[in-house]
């Protein structure tokens, strides 16, 4: 909930390579709104680091519906 | 980073009615793996909640897509 709170984008920029989805824990994706101008997603990767993700890349949209579907497996 | 360690499925259940865009502050997407046979998808609300969201309902694959798109506004 702390979230709500921030006043601006939490990404300032965008790391510019392809990342497997294998290496990914979890993405959190916070909408557009009054507090900044873009969608912001960020990355927690396995190895602990936090990326911030372009949402225009296509592998990213790719990614994050491979992680909706269920992709890495047996569904 | 502590969701790494986390060792079973966050969500027990989702939230069974449609949820307005502008009600969510921001979305989690927990990719499957060993801890759990299924994505978790929680969604943080603008009034301070946590809940899950089903993956395979539409409206939650519509939604997280609006977002990537930054389709509540301007662009």
């Amino acid at each position: 909930a702390t979230l709500r709170t921030e006043l601006r984008c939490k990404c300032v920029q965008t790391y510019p390579e392809f990342i497997p989805i294998k290496q990914i824990a979890n993405v959190e994706l916070i909408p557009e709104g009054p507090h900044c101008p873009t969608v912001d997603v960020i990355a927690n990767l396995k190895s602990g680091s936090l990326v911030c993700l372009n949402p225009e890349a296509k592998w990213v949209q790719i990614i994050i519906n491979k992680i909706l579907n269920g992709a890495s497996s047996r569904r």
